[in-house]
């Protein structure tokens, strides 16, 4: 297909329709636009997770039994680090570990996160730009019953336990979006703007957040798609339906369809949904959303091109 | 034995007297006074080549045959440094990364050098104590035809080939050495102090130029007994040899015992070698000094400590 796509993705469930994209499309012609509120220090390193699974599973590199990190992928450093007393809660690939050292080693000669991943993309021979929300930091608090936990905290070592009551996005207010990604939307050169079917609260809100995006959604003529990341009265992955619970919604499509009421212009729901346009106050298009070979990634990519085009 | 002894070494030659030292002494009797002047930042990560040989050797778990890392080693980590288009001519395994990330993180939490060994020597089950010439940071720039060459470089990355004129510890001024270390010295609380068959330039030297360890050393009732690099007209391993020809000396055991004139109370030097305890000026021992086999590390230990002996 020759249309140029922008894509707001978080991790695994983004970036399976971002492979499907990635195939459908044609070389070049997709620009995905990762959050980074999930990135965190670790170790002294500067670990940015969306990005990387976006990376590894657009080089086909990924581990996709695992959701996160790569394939073959090899663990003695981890094994080491717990022989010698180091924190154990969260796990390092060897091969990972390289993407994340050499990230670090480049940021702090002042290279940016986005000159960095788009050198990595090159190396792994990935023709699509994957671009961090921000080049500056923000990093996502998750509120909980519990008190403040960093995210990466919240959702690896507490394993998503702790009941949550709202997000905040540190580092939001300095941060500066991709005057690019703005200008593009903006000046409607893409053809279709998709929402991943990621997590509505920390995986596409923090990107949201930051001034300039959410404003250029609205003014732009370029329609905005989005898919449910809930199946029925579930999550395809992940805490979003126990998260949509502890903030006191409903867990539905309708509910998430509402949150993102000011951007979308279409929405995509599972053929299990009973979720009507009338509704959501949007056209609804509905199909099998669930992404569990890569023909069904290749399938719903090419169905929300479709959709787009009939919104356009 | 009952003996304390202290040690003065640098990488792989005196990691292996350090080895036999360790088996033939009580537990808890060994002082390993480690060179730093090899040290460098990789990747932004702290990386102490000789600490970590010194502590690789005594726990058993360092590679023989390549002489530096870890023993069972995974390469995963270079191998993709390379795919992304990182620097390649230091080479780090899976778990020596380990190793210095862990390093450089407690670094950056404020953790002494010092402290960070203790604490990996008790993790590995290291019965000996490891310690830095110093915490603060002391480089060596090896000085040569071709400019000046930070030490790994030189060593590594152009594998010792410019012509080198003179050696520089950059930092040293500022390097306190440890105290407790001097202060034992001075009170002739070891009962030997060894210094290693390192090589005198780029291993030992870096620690003698600390201000208090050379002082002490001279100051010292305890005997100093060094073992020679040099066996026959060339050095048991790396460049000793090469360096001592290109600052004009002649490549000798005797060229060794004037280097350290001022410290050593005895020396210990091959059978095939043809030194006088008259031409050394102190007395001479004359063994097979090359340590192929774990046997010959601990008679070595073994004749040194004897050798002591009849010096005190």
């Amino acid at each position: 297909m020759n249309s140029k796509v922008l894509a707001l993705s978080g991790g695994i469930g983004g970036a399976k329709l971002a492979l499907g994209l990635y195939h459908v499309l044609e070389s070049g012609h997709l620009t995905v636009l990762a959050n980074t509120g999930d990135d965190f220090e670790h170790f002294g390193l500067s670990i940015s997770p969306d990005i990387d699974t976006l990376m590894y599973t657009l080089a086909e590199i990924s581990n996709q039994d695992q959701g996160w990190g790569r394939a073959n992928e090899s663990w003695s450093f981890m094994e080491t680090i717990i022989e010698l007393g180091g924190e154990d809660w969260f796990n390092l690939g060897d091969k990972d570990l390289a993407t994340n050292v050499l990230r670090t080693s480049r940021m702090r000669m002042g290279k940016s996160l986005g000159e960095i991943t788009k050198e990595f993309c090159e190396k792994l021979g990935i023709h699509a730009e994957i671009l961090p929300m921000s080049n500056e930091p923000v990093r996502t608090m998750v509120k909980t019953l519990e008190g403040d936990v960093p995210f990466q905290q919240y959702f690896v070592r507490d394993q998503c336990s702790p009941i949550v009551t709202g997000f905040e996005f540190d580092g939001v207010d300095a941060a500066q979006p991709s005057h690019k990604v703005v200008n593009a939307i903006v000046h409607s050169e893409f053809d279709t703007i998709i929402i991943c079917p990621s997590n509505p609260f920390i995986s596409i809100d923090p990107i949201l957040s930051i001034a300039g995006y959410k404003e250029a959604l609205i003014k732009s003529e370029t329609p905005v798609v989005g898919i449910s990341p809930i199946i029925g009265s579930d999550s395809v992955k992940g805490p979003t339906a126990k998260i949509m619970r502890e903030l006191g919604m409903l867990v539905s499509s309708l509910s998430v369809a509402k949150h993102y009421k000011e951007i979308l212009d279409g929405f995509i729901v599972d053929t299990q949904d009973d979720l009507t346009a009338e509704d959501a106050g949007i056209p609804v298009y509905k199909t099998n959303i669930m992404m569990d070979t890569f023909e069904k990634k290749e399938t719903l990519a090419r169905e929300t091109m479709e959709f787009s085009g009939q919104l356009a």
